[in-house]
């Protein structure tokens, strides 16, 4: 079996694997007070342009986002998200367990706009009932969004403009940050998210690393005391070093978006095998995560060979499917993959 | 000014008031450990025809429904409500504030049905990812909804029914209680509303009382270690004794019926003079509350008399606005209302 | 059976009551946002000598510290408390199922003194582990405390003090707090509450209102938003005209001072009869909690005829209980306990 | 500078490294239901005699503690701990954060014993009071503690039994579990951990791994739903075979125990030089952390040379500091430390 289900089936990158190995037996402080903490986040800060921001290292992106929730509203206030949005569907209520409503608004894409975003807040706002409601205080965007989209610079400054209006915090989850910022037509980059957000994460489990995410925080609010929330919320890794060594690694040179370019090339020749053979598409990605819709006498087939994740039936004998690709794709699998595709010939949804 | 705007502008019942005047240098036990609670949950008790169930007095209803869904889930589950629910809108979060997921289904009128609880139940049951989501474990309606409307026995016989299959609790806002048992084509009871639900409440704050709800729970998991809840939530009042001499005066014969049924009726008059005049309605609702949609230029000159409440734009010109009844409502007042509407004659949505 | 086990035995005092008859019928705005509610704040205000502070009215004593201590922390940050504190000890975890930990002192008479306050803040605060430790951050104390002694001026100077230099909120549980301003010995008085204290309450429930206290915010950062922190913990009350009424009662005179007075007096009956006969007493009391040390043989006696609440024991066979008088207490009453106590005679703790 | 301020300074035992790296580019499924994580289950419940019990792999132990508890308690219940647990004062009020009291035993060797477990369950189970107070529900240990003590089988069989007396939950801490399990005097094993406690989990951590806890669920109630809880709280490792591969590594052979015998060994080597020099110590302790009695004066010479943690001043001029070994530790390291207190010569603790 070939997997395309997601894109964390291995474990690190080997040159991120190799520095574990190097220094395994050196002795530094617990918590991410090491050196290699530091010199990791020296390097995040040089790359995203700003030395006022604080860079901390997590293990994992639930943990990211409920660490910097919790760590950002008072209890009566909630978080806009899309609908499709991590947080709303796939974290087990992890940021309702921290006493937190998601106001979830409707996304066919994944994305959410400025328009909606203000909408949202104003609909909360009327003076007559406002405390009867929940106070929406922080946007919730990911980029890419769960369905592979990515936002645009003037739909971010847009969304920018809006949270400062309304005294929003702006926080955007980048699980697959990666895949974004090296997908065709981008024109986003770390300086300018610094710049637009008040915190985002940089992803690394899902690319290169064992584990593990950077964390940027802009806002001075959620900056302070910012390692208490960790160490309470489970999130401070005794060895904290491990992260410090891995992301040091990613960012020391280019090592980072070369994989995620890798990657979604590799998803790229997927999407075109689809595209050639007439299949529609849930949505249009240029990242690494590819949604087909698929008759379910192709998917028969298909799952044979490959592992792919079942997202959703979108009529009575066809689903879309998510393809997933990574640092780690081999391109002789992309091969098979293709290959496949085109020996099953145009695709036929009419009896479907 | 005359008040249509809610059904608790007023005081408790003078037959209630006069109990507690009556009753006030009596020294009784603290935190509802007293003769006048006992007495009153033994009515309630002989009214729904069990014994088996537990009955506690608690001062509104957000806190009501707080505890009982503290009380009911552990922290990976969540409830199943109606977007429309008071939980999902009114409550400042106050549910995800003790850390559960709200999971709001879509609603015209109000209402769940037991196939969209079904539904909702097995879209979160898959084995793939049902850890990465939120448990469903107990669904919460209201009877009457938010917008009026009420439930049929049968519908409630479905969704009960469903809820035993999925091991859900079902749990029955009855803020407005009376209301629904005494509306026109109403064919639920206590005592089937005993036997449906695992837990609801009979709503004293908008029918009579000066404040207090009388929570029934009729599954033994709940019941368990309920007043260290109540306590917990803050909701135990030191004089109890007042929520018991307010309920048993409100259950020792029918005068709690007797009130909802005046509202009803004053609601009636109110839905007809409307109706006569061509309005069209939110919802078609048989209680106390009333949505009729009326044209700004109408409520312009509405409003120098009487106070309704706002409920949603439904034009460009034209709003859903509520008109509430109560127990105290003066037919006077609701002769003055009516006599208004049809001074303004046939409704013209044309313009709008 | 005559009680004195608790002070919340009877319902409102007459002309509290009477103001709610003659009210009963009025149309007001619910949730405390009626003229009553804003003349008892303006009241208290004026009491208090501060135009700048924020007065809202709640049910209960717990409902109040909850939503205080939730409203004024962030999620890693305690509550310092004597150990005899009551959200120690009998508020069933109410803060900590806010998620907040109580940092208790140990505490022989129920007070807190600035010493302690700044260890415990210096013991947090080691710049290696201070983030592996819960941040104090507010100061709970009681006035008069569950012991029924009190703060004097220099003492909650010097507390008030020692917060603002540690950047700590100082909030006064007021449960009781007529009793202790109208304490022999006392030297504080509202004025000098609303100066030394970030937050602190008036409690009606203890004295004379049906139930009701008038929480008054001093602090910016506590008072943003608080009304969505009622709601969402279950403390707004629909008929909040209720607590208004009751307060404009206990305040447009000097009726509040007046029934703590005569509680006072008849407690100092009660102390003076056990000190004539020899009785200790766990601590000095000059408010309406008097805690003699009884040998359980006379407890015995004692307890055919009176009500009184067990405390602690003491040694083999003598337990401190505490009798509590209140604005209700009948000079008669507290007659029958005196004579009682001189017909057994000196005490004689040897035999315990 | 040599550090023996902790037992987490370097990475992963050289073996549990290799195997990460062998295993490296396979592909597996995520979130722990690889076969590594199988086949490391498998030996954890082969070595502790039960096929009964769940394992699940944890990242961090402030995560393993939160997750259990949350997982075993009901709102108003609270955890006993020992003042000194690790719970109560180093995890930034986890527990709080998840709604519960952690009532806090005095301890003077970092131990609970079964008599003040009972004592405190029946402290707070009077008829009267009961709901006003937190209900314990869960007895919280470490073995080793944190002072380094470890349990008896008698003393643990004693807790057990009371536990079950009382239905209270018994879950033991194992952050350092390998080191009380090959402590000279140490008479338990997992067996005995497994039919005695209803949780506890295995430290990797602390004992060779790079990260991890394997956590043993024996109580089919703490079973249920367990993944949940896991994800909700952030602790579920996308590449959860990370773990897998890490136990499986220590536990196929012996290696876990054979690193903590090391360690335990260099630990009595530190001890032994301190006592023949004349020094006390805080505890006795036959594991992996020490806690001499150090003059300040020495301090300052130690500290030149060698890292350590400091613990509490126990006088004028002395302070008991912490002493770790860990598998890691360099017998030349410990040569070093151990000349270096001979070097000084008899302690004399008079002039502190």
């Amino acid at each position: 079996m070939i997997r395309f289900n997601c894109d964390y089936s291995e474990g690190a990158h080997p040159k991120v694997l190799e520095k574990l190995v190097e220094t395994n037996m050196e002795q530094t402080a617990g918590y991410g007070c090491d050196s290699y903490c530091s010199k990791a986040a020296g390097l995040i800060k040089s790359k995203c342009g700003r030395e006022d921001i604080d860079v901390h290292f997590l293990v994992g992106g639930t943990q990211t986002n409920l660490t910097v929730i919790a760590a950002a509203l008072r209890p009566h206030q909630g978080v806009i998200s899309a609908d499709t949005g991590h947080i709303n569907t796939h974290e087990t209520g992890a940021i309702e367990a921290c006493g937190h409503k998601v106001l979830a608004l409707p996304s066919a894409d994944g994305k959410l706009a400025a328009g909606d975003i203000k909408a949202c807040y104003e609909a909360h706002a009327s003076d007559e009932t406002r405390e009867h409601m929940v106070q929406p205080k922080l946007v919730y965007i990911s980029n890419p969004t769960e369905v592979g989209t990515i936002y645009s610079r003037e739909e971010l400054s847009a969304i920018s403009k809006v949270c400062r209006e309304k005294d929003l915090f702006l926080y955007l989850d980048g699980a697959r940050l990666g895949y974004a910022l090296c997908a065709e037509g981008n024109d986003l980059d770390l300086p300018a998210l610094a710049r637009l957000c008040d915190a985002f994460y940089i992803g690394g489990t899902k690319i290169g690393a064992l584990f593990g995410e950077a964390l940027v925080l802009c806002n001075d609010t959620i900056k302070k005391d910012f390692r208490y929330m960790i160490k309470q919320k489970g999130g401070m890794l005794a060895k904290g070093r491990l992260l410090g060594v891995q992301f040091a690694e990613l960012f020391k040179d280019e090592l980072y978006f070369e994989m995620a370019g890798h990657a979604n090339k590799m998803a790229m020749l997927i999407k075109e095998a689809f595209k050639r053979n007439g299949y529609s598409f849930l949505v249009e990605s240029f990242t690494n995560q590819q949604f087909p819709i698929i008759p379910d006498s192709i998917l028969l087939k298909l799952k044979e060979k490959f592992e792919y994740s079942f997202w959703v039936k979108v009529s009575e004998k066809a689903s879309a499917v998510r393809f997933c690709t990574s640092w780690a794709t081999d391109p002789g699998a992309v091969g098979q993959l293709t290959e496949e595709i085109h020996k099953y010939g145009p695709v036929a949804y009419e009896d479907t």
